[in-house]
């Protein structure tokens, strides 16, 4: 084996994966399994790739807990397209959608489905900069709403729901899960949809997964084009068309790699442990760092905090890229440093970060 | 380095990859250039990732000859999802396209456009089982269409056109590329819009590229999906989300083969050569062997032929694939056999197959 080098990768998405689920890929890269040929080259229609696809969907059932009457999607165009395919799929014509606004995501996800049709705003949390949740008083859903949409973790602002808000009896929870998904356990039966972008937890940019509860796809209105028919992709099981079949192979790597850790209760303490590690430094640096989010909104994913000026954060991105920490900078349209904690990333890159972090203070505070 | 077995790869899509190409993401899985992470693990905002883009862009356009006044998009969704795309960005309201229709999948795409607004059917090959190519004289345009869409390269049917359909003054030409795209020169100022999915020629599934005429995004409308929008899509040089960066990467690495080798003139010399060798094969069986297509509409990338009985196809494919000639089964919906000789399968596969069908010949003819 040739050596290789590897970074402390902060990145917020794209982001880490698990090594053995590159080192599994790359050994199989020319010869998958006696077969003669990449995963990139089968066809998504011969038995090896059906394997594949079917086992990835188990093992996801197995570690969310899926019910059987939800049905899951490996589908393409990212979390974006779900944006409009949620509001084209899931609200009939001169039906209204409400929104819960706690962040950049959300507020996209809105104005996508304004475009389409009629949406209500619940809450918004825009005027105090993203950093808090709704209070549970906060939220008056509309009893006829097609859906109340949230996103669980807002990844440029760093909150994140702790539970689910509680909608009224009958309203369909649709939910972005893109950067918090499979870091946590969730209870699905409590969705009507989740959908997340692969490329934080699950897997590579090029697949997203959809879990839908299998009546709701009878609002599909008639005349959809069918790769944005929730109904066709979902009674094809993903195979209505080519789909993204090396991404899908990776995802299965790495829900194999999650199962072989112990699952979603044990990837959770270890998430909550980097997290708290960097909380930590954070509350302890005396307002030298200062934390987005209020604390009890507080994502175990990403961290955005700020520093006294401009100058003293690009001095930190610079100096921690050369420590080898990779993609501290904060996302374009906030500013400031964001460090996300994805599943993936050991224990061990969290406690570099910190220490730097402290060095840095120390060198320069 | 660790030995591995390769097969014969006939495959239709996904299909065979450059030997090279794999190698090279093989060795850089771990750690891309000293990043310290692979490509999957990038942020699609580095330098790093917009360099990789970046480059397959330059690339393509070298190969293509694509004039400055055109843009390209790397896109998901499949081709599946531009025959909805298409015909909602480049079709106003009220307006009619006109639709070539040689086989399956120009038949599908006429079925998306059916579904969202006016078209016409100006050839219909389906009388015939789609196995010509329609005469000049019997294409009679709609001289207000706003557009017309054909397939160059019928992939279950295998029939090529060997000269685009000449249409009226300022009618776009809309054309499928998906499986003969890199195969051979073209002259893109002919087209108003190509799209191909990449899992052909061009690289893994997972990616489609498409390339239109800059004046055309004045003609998308209002109020699109983002994710569905010609003019969000190329104005943000397929970044308007996270696109799917390893797709886009192995691509890249495809196209920097295809230069090497020397370019599409280059490619097309083998192709010819590899596609008159099974043609050759079929017409010197004494119909043993009977190609589905006429003579001069014959595919260069697919060439679908029957034998005297599914029995004895079944045969085939099964001695076949003992013999390490893989994907040899014709398509589900017309069955039969079906030999793919994409850009990146070695003549040594085409000659093995010829020597294998004359073998079983002699064996069960
Ligand atoms: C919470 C959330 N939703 C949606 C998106 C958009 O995802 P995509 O780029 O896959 O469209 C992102 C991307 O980072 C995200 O973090
Ligand atoms: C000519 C042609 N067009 C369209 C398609 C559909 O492509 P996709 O599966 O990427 O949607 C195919 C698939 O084989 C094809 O060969």
């Amino acid at each position: 084996m040739s050596t290789y080098k590897r970074v402390h990768n902060f990145n917020a998405g794209p982001s880490i994966l698990p090594e053995p689920v590159l080192l599994q890929a790359q050994a199989e890269m020319l010869d998958y399994q006696g077969t003669g040929m990449s995963v990139m080259e089968m066809s998504h229609r011969s038995k090896e790739f059906e394997a594949i696809i079917q086992t990835a969907e188990a093992d996801l059932r197995e570690l969310l807990g899926i019910p059987q009457n939800y049905k899951v999607m490996f589908l393409q165009g990212g979390a974006s397209l779900q944006f409009a395919m949620l509001a084209m799929n899931l609200r009939p014509a001169g039906a209204s959608a409400d929104y819960i606004v706690t962040g950049a995501w959300s507020r996209t996800a809105l104005k996508e489905a304004q475009k389409l049709g009629t949406t209500r705003v619940v809450f918004n949390g825009e005027g105090e900069n993203f950093t808090r949740l709704p209070e549970p008083a906060e939220l008056q859903f509309d009893p006829n709403a097609a859906y109340v949409h949230f996103c669980h973790n807002e990844t440029i602002h760093g909150v994140e729901f702790k539970s689910e808000p509680v909608v009224p009896e009958g309203v369909p929870l649709v939910c972005d899960m893109s950067s918090d998904f499979l870091s946590q356990p969730v209870d699905v039966s409590k969705y009507g949809l989740i959908y997340a972008g692969a490329q934080k937890n699950a897997g590579p940019a090029g697949v997203t997964i959809v879990i839908i509860r299998e009546d709701l796809l009878a609002r599909v209105p008639e005349k959809m084009p069918v790769m944005l028919d929730y109904k066709v992709l979902a009674e094809s099981g993903s195979l209505h068309n080519t789909p993204p079949c090396y991404a899908i192979y990776i995802t299965g790597l790495v829900l194999k790699w999650l199962k072989n850790l112990g699952g979603l209760n044990a990837m959770y303490e270890i998430n909550r442990e980097k997290s708290e590690m960097v909380y930590r430094a954070i509350d302890e640096s005396g307002g030298y760092y200062r934390g987005h989010a209020r604390p009890e909104a507080r994502s175990i994913m990403n961290i955005p905090f700020r520093m006294a000026s401009e100058e003293l954060e690009d001095l930190f991105v610079k100096e921690a890229k050369k420590a080898d920490l990779i993609g501290l900078k904060g996302h374009r349209s906030v500013g400031g440093l964001r460090a996300s904690l994805y599943n993936a990333l050991p224990v061990a890159s969290a406690r570099a970060l910190v220490e730097f972090m402290k060095d840095f203070q120390q060198r320069h505070g």
